[in-house]
């Protein structure tokens, strides 16, 4: 059986009664280690596991999915992912090769992101659809997200950004010359991301949203430590929200007066807030 | 501390490592009855837990939140909610009366159906607003969702629709004679989804999506008997899904070769299948 096992957003305490019974009698367990991260590290999920487990970066879940399936007919492969095994990837393509190899398969779900972003007070029935923020570069600045932020603002509904990670990245000098040197890991903040929304916006000018739209910035979402800050894209734009993952929902026109006052409480500045609130939505 | 504990999609084993800690230390533990239900009994949860529970209906938790929330200044009080405490119901006027009364809270998350309907193989960016659908009576036919759902198809989305579940509901004439009598639970069904679905179709006629429209019918999500069917409207209408719960996913323009091959290994029909995505989608 090739068990796919959501790992939850932030330690080793966050997995399953279910999916820990799996781990642990498990042939095999990889760590799936590209799409997100972890707050810990391999070692201690070891350590909590009591077993060992192995790396798989993109490379291996990408290209040799045949070696992950190995014996996974008879023998139980287990993948973890970190949040839900269907939040970013749906790993569809494992499961078809799965099916193809007639390895049957089962799924075990945790929190990720795309549900427990509710914990900022907004109604997950409001949300569009979810964007991708990556890292502008020199040259690459994409700006696709624009439009989805756009319809879903057009239809009075929340947009909520995930922002680039990047692990195991390679310098172009590196990658031509075939080292595997790695740069360091970076994580786009709140600020990052309320900047590039900004300069897109300045550059696009179609009013899609602007520097005195709210939105809220998360950190840590899940873990004891998170955080949540609310402000206008401007204020937002030079918030620090401290160490890694952060995100960052844009709000919608549809919101309760109960969600207003529960988002108010960790305003940057109430006043602020309030004003904002009043030329978007009519009335504080 | 007031903690908010998400139980996961369906059984004892569903909560996680740090959820069942706080469990078992807690003071007291309610289980929220009322916005969802979970596939095992009260009785069964205690025993794996090993301490008592208490049911908090809709009663107690919108009218007696004092009575929730007292001594949690320095004990610990756990609320046990069925997948992820901001899944259907946000809590927010909880949270907002503990700030009040300076109740530190936490919460635990969890999978809910709004992050695990991605194992249906459809990614979860390409999904827009979820919608509610309510069993209809003589009397009350809300079509308010259609709307919502012509939203998110106008811009290529999918739509999730949660299907309604009645637990604990009185007749009319119980409730005015103040009688505590309950009806028997109900819960609705993919097909009956479907059809009402066609209905406000037929009867709106603004062509949001027709009885040749594409979409997924799930049942008992994350279980290890969950089911998946695809089919058009139409055939789902009449499609027998067993066991509750079940929800239900219009597909919407946005998808990839590989999620329709991923959905069409379980539609009810491959030939109607392939002809219904030719006419929405342009090709197979």
């Amino acid at each position: 059986m090739l068990y796919l096992i959501g790992l939850g957003l932030s330690n080793e305490k966050d997995i399953t009664i279910a999916g820990l019974e799996v781990v642990r009698k498990a042939s095999r367990v990889y760590l799936e280690a590209y799409t997100s991260i972890l707050m810990i590290e391999k070692d201690k999920l070891e350590e909590f596991y009591g077993r060992s487990i192995i790396i798989a970066d993109r490379e291996l879940v990408e290209s040799s999915s045949d070696t992950i399936l190995s014996g996974a007919e008879t023998d139980d492969v287990a993948i973890l992912v970190v949040g839900d095994p269907f939040g970013a990837t749906t790993h569809t393509d494992l499961l078809l090769r799965a099916r193809a190899l007639k390895i049957p398969h089962r799924t075990i779900h945790n929190a990720s992101i795309m549900n427990a972003i509710g914990a900022c007070g907004l109604q997950l029935y409001n949300f569009g659809q979810t964007v991708s923020m990556v890292f502008f570069t020199d040259t690459w600045r994409p700006a696709s997200f624009y439009d989805r932020v756009r319809e879903n603002r057009e239809i009075g509904l929340h947009t909520l950004l995930l922002l680039d990670i990047k692990v195991k990245e390679q310098s172009l000098e590196n990658l031509i010359r075939g080292r595997k040197v790695y740069e360091k890991p970076r994580y786009m903040s709140v600020a990052e991301c309320a900047q590039q929304m900004l300069e897109i916006e300045s550059e696009k000018g179609e009013g899609a949203y602007s520097e005195n739209s709210l939105a809220i910035g998360v950190s840590r979402l899940g873990s004891e430590n998170q955080q949540f800050v609310s402000g206008t894209l401007k204020e937002l734009s030079t918030a620090d929200l401290g160490a890694p993952l952060h995100s960052l929902v844009l709000l919608g026109k549809r919101v309760h007066e109960l969600e207003i006052d529960y988002i108010r409480e960790f305003a940057m500045d109430k006043g602020s807030f309030n004003r904002a609130f009043a030329v978007e939505h009519g009335t504080v």
